[in-house]
């Protein structure tokens, strides 16, 4: 996920003070307190990871949902099926992120005696960072695939309208003294918030991000933003082909697998006209079930030190980087000095916590 | 994987006589009988499939390495360590095709009773196409993930030079009247296999397929050939540190993961200095764990339908596709009419034929 320059005008405020506050909204929400918990860190943590737009700037809309009554504060994971390598929670329509980290805990403790396990959600809600739960079975020593589908806003190679999410992959392993290896990225070229972005910096569009109404490339904001992002590879000819098939993919192994809502039929981003209903998968495998597992990570870890030292291209941004390691840097960031939120994103949680009877901590 | 386009000046030959043959060059070569049979099959699957260069072309490179004694033909799998869902193969430099499709029937074995199983190898060598196994796995009524690491050719984001392999992934699902959901690619823009295509044909290169020596974008094959293949998502811009993430998690879940060779480490494609010491995984999520399998596949068979009907951008080849459709159509082609081999890759085989004394049938 796109790390977001840290805000010129932005307003600094401690991560502790902000989880608590987050944990009393979500509160006052109608979430019991241990589930409001987890969503608060996930929030906070994405937040602090640099990924502004998947954390607490999203509350006045999950706020939205619970007041229009399409999302259940309350609702808790129930295991749903299953065999022992495999199992399905039903969310019940209750927060993405504490049924997320309920299936991830559950298949970290399958794999820790089989070796492999996955655990699937259907009935979910967005649930933030996929790479948070990612990282949380990599901090448990182990391999973690996380995925979601989201609601349609990528139009598949050659199709002029937008079908399939920009469902997020996330991959994470211990690193040694590189932390974590944690890939967490959508799969279209990029996200939409990215183009919103764009469109507030009055910049033009590279080839490859989006197409217009028309299904022509997208040189300017307002022309994509009326259109369809592309999926990872941009179009036909540099193999957007492969960014659909992932995506693809990843609905499969998520809505379609779990019996959720996959593609086009799920409801826009936000939308009160019903449940999410959507669907997101945990894959863990164990490197202690092959051996030591200090072995896989020193190996992983002498490995990525021969990426970073590798000589670079004229006019590198830098060296070579590890997925990931933008994020830690952020999060390293954030927690020394506070985390700075841009302003609006600040001014609409002080609303929020104004209407709640909450003050916002900044 | 692409399909390349039917050769002009092609030689017919039926595919059943192809696989005898091949059957009887790798028993020349030393291998056992059963062994062959997976091999042959594999590799004539790839040519029936349109992807030549992952075929009998590579016959003679595989004849090669035998008769220099850097691949042992006869060697056979032995399961090396692992959990209930988790086992680990040591291919002990034998052929990649037969040790990837033991570790794949033992997955599918363990998901069947587990719900969800993972085989890794290493020793091992190239085993053609991922998308054979991942078919193998659906064809067995459930969701198949098949991941190998390859020969050094990618140059990470930002790096000047290939440190990291063109690592393909493949998967497949069953699709009801689709036949099967099959994506199949590597991880870089296009293969190196596309730019020798350029080369014969006097093509220039799109931005995003490759860098020259100097890392600068190639625009010209002569150029892309002395230089770097780019991660899928081409440039920084583009987002191809997401092909280049996908390519190091698909290395982390294969060679650094089954204690194989990885990244930098891996000798180059069919060197004979010595054992390629390759890397494979393979996933297998059972459908029917959660329920009534039939399920699945109508929910994934009515998805697909709905992406088949979409309306088209201006000027757009055709519909849209489903991974792995112009792979299934090339191979019912070729078993109604006969495969077309290019008359390069024709004597080629026959030149080798002639020289182990099993005329080529053709």
């Amino acid at each position: 996920m796109p790390v977001y320059d840290t805000p010129f005008d932005g307003l600094a405020v401690a991560a502790d003070a902000l989880t608590t506050w987050t944990r009393a909204v979500l509160g006052a929400l109608g979430t019991p307190d241990d589930i409001a918990a987890d969503v608060a860190e996930v929030l906070v943590a994405s937040d602090r990871r640099g990924i502004a737009s998947h954390g607490t700037a999203r509350l006045p809309n999950y706020a939205a949902l619970v007041e229009a009554g399409v999302m259940d504060p309350s609702a808790r994971p129930v295991l749903d099926g299953g065999r022992p390598a495999l199992a399905r929670f039903d969310a019940r329509n209750g927060w993405g992120h504490h049924a997320c980290r309920v299936a991830t805990d559950h298949a970290i403790r399958m794999a820790r005696s089989l070796g492999t396990a996955t655990a699937v959600v259907k009935g979910s809600n967005h649930f933030g960072i996929a790479g948070w739960y990612a990282l949380r079975v990599s901090d448990a020593g182990m391999i973690g695939i996380v995925m979601s589908n989201t609601s349609p806003l990528v139009a598949p190679t050659r199709a002029r309208v937008p079908l399939i999410g920009t469902n997020p992959i996330a991959i994470a392993a211990p690193a040694g003294r590189f932390g974590a290896f944690c890939l967490d990225m959508a799969t279209s070229t990029i996200t939409r918030g990215r183009i919103e972005v764009a469109a507030r910096r009055g910049e033009t569009l590279p080839a490859g991000w989006a197409i217009d109404a028309a299904g022509r490339p997208a040189g300017t904001p307002g022309a994509a933003l009326a259109g369809s992002l592309l999926p990872l590879g941009g179009a036909e000819e540099t193999a957007g082909y492969k960014g659909y098939g992932l995506s693809l993919a990843i609905d499969l192994l998520t809505g379609v697998l779990a019996g959720a809502a996959f593609g086009p039929n799920i409801l826009g981003l936000f939308s009160t006209e019903g449940p999410s209903d959507l669907g997101q998968a945990v894959i863990v495998i164990d490197p202690a079930a092959l051996g030591d597992p200090g072995q896989f990570e020193s190996r992983l870890e002498g490995y990525l030190a021969q990426l970073v030292g590798a000589p670079t291209v004229p006019g590198a941004a830098g060296r070579v980087l590890i997925p990931g390691e933008p994020e830690a840097e952020a999060a390293a960031k954030a927690d020394a000095t506070g985390l700075v939120l841009d302003r609006v994103h600040a001014a609409n949680l002080s609303s929020l916590g104004s209407r709640i009877g909450l003050p916002f901590p900044a």
